[in-house]
C-alpha cells in the first residue's frame, strides 16, 4: 500500500513538541496539514456554496454517512456521480462512518454484534448501520478519505465496557478493511480506548498491523473532561505510525487544535465555526463575540478589525446584529462567512509557525490570546 | 425641477402599445426602464449579499420605511451613514413611504387626520407615522426615490371612502412635497382612486400640479382582481405627464407586467420572485416549478435548462430539492439567484424587445409561454 502523506517538516530542534507540516494526496486534490476542515452534514457546510468554500481557503470538507443515507440516500447520490458532483464541490471530501450518530441515538438504537439497528430520526423506519453497510455507503458517495465504522464509547465507562468495545471496534475495523473502496477513496482506522492508556496502545497497534492510510483519534463525546480528551489523545497517538495522517475528530476548540498540534496531530473537524455563527457569535483572535448583544446596536466598526473576510471588509457590527435580530439568513451567513475564514487564517498561521521552526511561539501566543476566553476549568 | 428621466424609444408605430424605453438618473447610478426592482424589506434583499445583486444586474432595490424605523431604527442608520452604506449596496435604493404596511395592519393601527397610529408588530409599542414623519425617515434613510405618504384604501371600497381616502392622500401629498429632502433624493407621488375613473384622473391631476419626479399607481391590494388593477392603472397613467417615471407599486407577475409596460408603466417591484424562492418555488419561462416535489428527486437537470445563474450552472433540481427537504439555507438562497436572475432576464429581453420596435411580438410570446401558468380567471 502506498503511502499518500508525506511529513514535511517537524519541530524536532523543540523537546517534547511533535509539531508537524504535512501533505496528504487524494483523489480530488492535496490536503496541507494542519488542516481544519468544515462539516458539510447534508451535503452543504450551512449557508455556504462551493464558490465560497474554495475563496474562504476551505481544504477539504466533511459529509455525514448518517444523514446522507438517510436523505437523500446513498442511491440517488450514487446515480449524481457521488457526493462531488451532487454537491457542487470537487475538492477533497472526507464522510464519516454514521457510528458517532447512530450511538449517540440514545434509545433509538440497539448494539448488535454486527453493527447498529435503530430508528431513523426522519420518519422512524428502522435502518441497520454496520460496518459492510458503512463502507457500501461511503463508497458509493465516492468520498476522498472513509472512516471505519467503530463503536463510540458513552462517557464515563468501565473498563469491562471499553475491553469488549475495543475488542468490537477492531473486529469491525478489520471487517472495514476486507470492503471495495471507491477509486482512489483512502480509509482510516479509528483508535477507541477511552481514557485506558493500555486499551489505546492495543487498539493503535493492531489496527496498523491491519494497516490504513491514515488513523483518527475518536472517543471525543459530550461532556469528556478535557484532560481526558488529551489523555486519550496522547496514549493513542505514541503507537500510531508517525509516517501517517492523524486526525482527532469532532475537536474544533482552538486551544485544544494547537494542543493535539504539539502532540502529533494532523486534522481536525467541527461543526463549531458553523453552528456558533448560525448561533450569532463569531470567533474573534480573542474569544468570541455575541453579536446580537445590545452594545453593538450602534458599533459602526467591523466584526473583527483588521480581519479581511468579505463580511468584515463590507459591514459593521451594528448591520450584522441587525440581521440577526431580524431573523435575516443573510446574517448567518455573514458569521459563517467570517468564522470559517478566521479557522483557515488561524491553521495558515499555524503551518506557516511550524515551517519557521516557531510552532512553541504560535502555541503560547494564542494561550495568550484565548486564556481568558476559556470556561474556567480549562483556563491551562 | 429638473427631470432626472428621459425617455428613449417608444413603440409609436404600434397603435395601442404605449410601452417606451427610459432612462433615470439618480444619485447612485442610471435605471434602464422598464425596470423590476427587488425587495429589500429589512435592509437586505433576502439571502442576497449587494455582490450578488450586481452580478444578477439588479439595478435598484427597495427598502421599507415601516420596517426600517422600527427595527435597527432611522437614527441607528442615519448614524451609519444612511441606508446604502448600512446594507453594503452602492446602487440605487427607493424606499416606500410606509403607508402600505401601516395601513394593512388591519385592527392595530388607527387612522386619522394627519396621519397613523399603530402598535409596532415587534413591541406592542405606540408609534405614529404620517406624511412628515415619513418624509424625515426616508431623508435620514438617505435613498435616492422617497415615496410619499398615502392612504391604501381597503378593497372593495365605496364611492364615499374613495372620494374622503383621495383628497386625504392629496393633502399628504402637497405636505410631503414641502419637506426636506436627503441630497439628491428623487420624490414620487403616488395617484389612488381604485376604481373610480374619475377620482383616478382628479388624483392625477393634481399631483402633477404639485409636480413630482416622477409617479406611482397605488392601490393594488391583497384580493383586487386583475381587471381592476389595469383599469385602475389606465385612469391613472392617462392624466400623468408623459416625461416623468411611471411606477405601478407591488406588481410581479410577468404577464401583469407586461401588460402594464404596453400601458406605458416604467417601474415595478414585488417580493413575489424572492418570496417564492423561499417557499421551493422557481420561476422559469413557462410558469414555475415546485421544485420540492417528490418527482424532481432524481432529477439531474438544472432547475431551468438553458439558464446561465449559478444555480442552474452548477446543481441540479435533485440537490436543490434536497436542501429544501432538509431546510438548507441554502437551498432558499439558490432559489433566489435563480428567480432574481430570471427577472432580470425577463426585464432584459422586455427592453431590448422595445428597443428592436418588437414589443408587440414580446407580449405574444410572454402570453404565449405563461398563459396555462395563471390561474384560469386571469388566462386572458
Amino acid at each position: 500500500m502506498s503511502n499518500p502523506f508525506t511529513v514535511l517538516r517537524t519541530q524536532e530542534v523543540l523537546p517534547g513538541n511533535e509539531a508537524r507540516r504535512g501533505i496528504l494526496l487524494t483523489a480530488h486534490g492535496a490536503i496541507r496539514t494542519p488542516v481544519f476542515m468544515p462539516v458539510g452534514t447534508q451535503g452543504t457546510v450551512k449557508t455556504l456554496e462551493p464558490r465560497d468554500l474554495r475563496d474562504l481557503g476551505a481544504q477539504i470538507v466533511l459529509g455525514n454517512t448518517y444523514h446522507l443515507m438517510l436523505r437523500p440516500g446513498a442511491e440517488t447520490i450514487a446515480e449524481a456521480g457521488g457526493l462531488h458532483k451532487f454537491m457542487g464541490w470537487n475538492g477533497p471530501i472526507l464522510t464519516d462512518s454514521g457510528g458517532f450518530q447512530v450511538f449517540s441515538l440514545d434509545r433509538l438504537r440497539k448494539i448488535q454484534d454486527d453493527g447498529v439497528k435503530f430508528h431513523s430520526h426522519l420518519d422512524g423506519s428502522t435502518v441497520f448501520l454496520g460496518p459492510e453497510r458503512s463502507m457500501a455507503v461511503q463508497r458509493a458517495l465516492g468520498s476522498d478519505i472513509a472512516m471505519c465504522f467503530d463503536e463510540c464509547m458513552p462517557w464515563p465507562c468501565s473498563r469491562e465496557y471499553a475491553v469488549a468495545s475495543v475488542a468490537k471496534t477492531l473486529s469491525w475495523a478489520a471487517l472495514c478493511a476486507e470492503q471495495p473502496r471507491a477509486p482512489g477513496q483512502l480509509r482510516f482506522g479509528i483508535v477507541q480506548g477511552g481514557i485506558y492508556a493500555d486499551l489505546r496502545r492495543k487498539c493503535a497497534s493492531e489496527l496498523t498491523a491491519i494497516g490504513f492510510d491514515g488513523y483518527a483519534i475518536g472517543g471525543v463525546s459530550v461532556g469528556e473532561p478535557e484532560d481526558a480528551l488529551l489523555r486519550g489523545l496522547e496514549y493513542g497517538v505514541g503507537a500510531l505510525p508517525a509516517d501517517r495522517p492523524r486526525y482527532l475528530m469532532g475537536v474544533g476548540d482552538r486551544i485544544q487544535i494547537v494542543e493535539a498540534v504539539a502532540r502529533g496531530v494532523d486534522m481536525f473537524d467541527c461543526v463549531s465555526p458553523t453552528r456558533h455563527a448560525r448561533n450569532g457569535s463569531a470567533f474573534v483572535r480573542t474569544g468570541s463575540l455575541q453579536v446580537k448583544a445590545g452594545r453593538f446596536a450602534r458599533d459602526f466598526r467591523p466584526v473583527e478589525e483588521g480581519c479581511d473576510c468579505y463580511c468584515c471588509r463590507n459591514f459593521t457590527r451594528a448591520y450584522v446584529r441587525h440581521l440577526l435580530n431580524a431573523r435575516e439568513i443573510l446574517g448567518e451567513r455573514l458569521l459563517t462567512i467570517h468564522n470559517i475564514h478566521a479557522y483557515a487564517v488561524f491553521m495558515r498561521e499555524l503551518r506557516a509557525s511550524i515551517d519557521a521552526g516557531e510552532f512553541d511561539l504560535f502555541r503560547e501566543r494564542a494561550w495568550a490570546d484565548l486564556r481568558s476566553a476559556r470556561p474556567p476549568a480549562m483556563a491551562g
